[in-house]
């Protein structure tokens, strides 16, 4: 039997990331976003006659721990002020991040990933703008398309808007899940889910009962303790047929924080 | 054959992240390191009567990319205002970072990682204060721990300093890697190296004949196109004995950027 | 007579700054502009029983130093990377701002100050879009007004899109002072000028025959060290009637910065 | 008479900012301080060319807003989680600041200033690290220097501590005002106070009765809605014998914020 390095080594890697850099979409409530400043150069520190020919460069991240692709932590969503398992959050709420649930407390997430490609499944580029994918869609893209959603995966939702990243008014009109589509998936006992647009989640959609946005986020991150990864490009891996795979996710352990950026990938072989 | 899902997650994880606090070491050059200020808290938005139970958390990220554990990207260290393959710095650099060799271009690093693991090989917790490890002791310790370094690895020294991570003085004493030592790794040809410590090199090392500090960098980013990889924690894995394994590292693709955090795993199984 | 504190305290104080918050304008080269993040709270360290009645909360700001109302420094801008009075830009350029004319160098600001009201001359709310105020306009204003603008003098300019300061697209959109108009005001030997828009400059225009855009930024501060002060908000002063002030405008000594935030007042009494 | 121009400009002014760099003393609760990152360069954008002559540079700052010479909102502190005049945190506390107390609500500070120099009247050049400036002090320094303290007035205590500005623990070590000067001072209906150092309190003493640090912090700004103003040199001021002044402090309105740097200035003549 080969080696567990020369087995993974050998996978195609899918690469699920959606590129870096000031001016890429975020959502409203994360602005400024993402902004990097290189401001030590190369030439600053060129002394070669007293310090050889090597110099450094470096700069400085200001960003939203949301920008990007990124996977949100427990402690980014409450219900009545209670986290998951009932914590509460006036316990645990410090100015530098929270003492339950941040970022640090994600093991890193390698399990079955499943790909449910709506958007190829209704056979269409994109979803129509703000459409709100239901437990029928998802239930039904899973029987077209022969994937079997089992406890434990991590499981992706494709909605055709990753080519919308350099465009941000349009990229937060992306599809999203509807509620009847996080019952779904929480039905289906999954560890993490992702899809490529803002907020997993349709934006527009309220929950008639709550008058709440996000419903999958209160649903799935508080109710049920599955994370939540957003800004994912599928493309690749759709145009690829791929539908079963090796998820690897690695956030950071950013201590207390809400979420991490965040690359993950697909891995097949 | 069991699937590359199944292998993968069936393996043991050492995670060879240090936790990411404001506090932690940093390199002077890399002031003011890092800091998370959580200002989104979910007292603030918290309006049952109108929009439900759910609220919302989230802060702002403000750090060098060579902060933490971390990956240097080749635009990191130039010679003579060269980086790898010749590129000149003045055509690739920018007020947002570099058109080439930044941290986007970074592929994931999954590939046969192994350990040399000198402070156990040397019988001591950790070595010497800016101990300068040595091609001799290298060799030494892959002989003694039968290591085959090969082309294509990711190559860990690990030098016991991994505890001092709360205590930037004592942490930035680190033993690191000699001229001697850093022309050796270069021979064995392997992609990337890492170690438990700030900086790779030894950080008291002058190289006689330019006057250079740390040399390493000069040589394997920039002349031999190696990554570098700071701040690792090995002392699980070292305590496990394990000297050969599936390294998983994966960077973000901040698009310009001379570095990146990152959550090196080494998977066993 | 009286003392001077007597003299200038009972002065009328008109403030000409514009309020500070993330999402007011901002050049499009200045982004991402402004932030402010509350994260040390007040109940956070609220333990009257061991530490007293007392706590204490701050926050994070995360500003470009062009952000908001403010005063450009001297090494702001260089005409064939030379800074007025020919001072290389190469030598004096560094990782955390220039050692020569960086905002650390500007004196304090009081002296003399008039305002060319050019909207209240032309009997208008505010100029057209993208109006390029002409010397003409500048020295009919003048006439009209019975303005004499004297050496020394910091010289304010009236376009009226003050009130557009929470929208950001129509207030780029701000009139803003010609070439001929620059060259005016360098005449007049001002030691500091000021508008109520972005970038003083007409935006829109560019030199013929240079093909460069913001020829006063180059005509003022490279040529003559003249500095200039955007984002005021001159509605109060236009609306009492005053012509002739005492103005205050005082820099941070922000070491190495190309510029300060700035709060400068006219005081009228 | 002289118009108030001539008259202001014709005063020497004597500037009372310490200079603002990264690695200037900060308070341990205001990690990581002050940064400033030039990003944006000269040569970035010089195509002489197709654009001119003209080119640009500017730069990113991060900092604190308790960072260098500065003054304290009247929201940074509170007492048993209400401000001065018994408004409530609870209800005024947001995510990006205060509605109420926020550094916009500070008019500018344009008042007679008075000198308190403890350490020149104790004939020291820095009065010892930690001392404790008590009221009899105070009364004393006024009496024996001629300074009577006026309502209104803005109060400057001088420790002689300002020299350390380069050397962060000496500096944190600074003498500074005791629970009775703080009694005294508030007596005197002053309408802002600021020292030569870090804190105005001695960062040293407890209240005997709350176990409270920082006493005065309390005992001005929320009891009686005196601002403090901190890190001030008046070394010059102090060399020059000036014991009253024209004092002209102008915070910016960075709204919400808990407090606002400033350059502080005396005016004489």
């Amino acid at each position: 039997m080969s080696s567990l390095w020369e087995r993974v080594s050998a996978a195609h890697v899918f690469d699920l990331e959606q590129p870096r850099f000031a001016g890429m979409p975020i959502h409203p409530a994360h602005k400024p976003g993402y902004h990097y400043a290189l401001h030590r150069r190369h030439r600053d520190t060129y002394r070669p006659d007293t310090h050889g020919p090597r110099t450094s460069a470096s700069g400085l991240l200001t960003m939203m721990e949301h920008s990007g692709t990124h996977i949100d932590a427990l402690c980014h969503q409450a219900c009545d002020l209670r986290f998951y398992k009932d914590v509460a959050v006036d316990e645990v709420e410090r100015s530098d991040g929270f003492t339950a649930y941040g970022a640090e407390t994600i093991a890193p997430l390698i399990a079955r990933g499943v790909l449910l490609d709506v958007a190829r499944w209704k056979d269409v580029d994109a979803l129509p703008p703000n459409y709100a994918i239901t437990a029928d869609d998802l239930a039904g893209c899973a029987r077209a398309t022969a994937v079997e959603v089992k406890p434990g995966d991590v499981l992706l939702v494709r909605t055709g808007f990753a080519t919308r990243w350099a465009d941000e008014a349009a990229y937060l009109d992306a599809a999203g899940v509807s509620k009847s589509g996080n019952i779904w998936v929480a039905e289906q006992r999954v560890r993490a889910v992702g899809a490529d647009n803002m907020a997993w989640d349709c934006m527009q959609e309220r929950d008639p009962e709550t008058n709440m946005l996000l419903f999958g986020h209160a649903h799935l991150l508080v109710t049920h303790g599955i994370h939540i990864i957003e800004n994912l490009n599928l493309d690749a891996l759709s145009a690829a047929g791929h539908r079963e795979f090796c998820f690897v996710g690695v956030p950071l352990k950013l201590r207390g924080a809400t979420g991490s950026p965040i690359r993950p990938l697909a891995l097949v072989g």
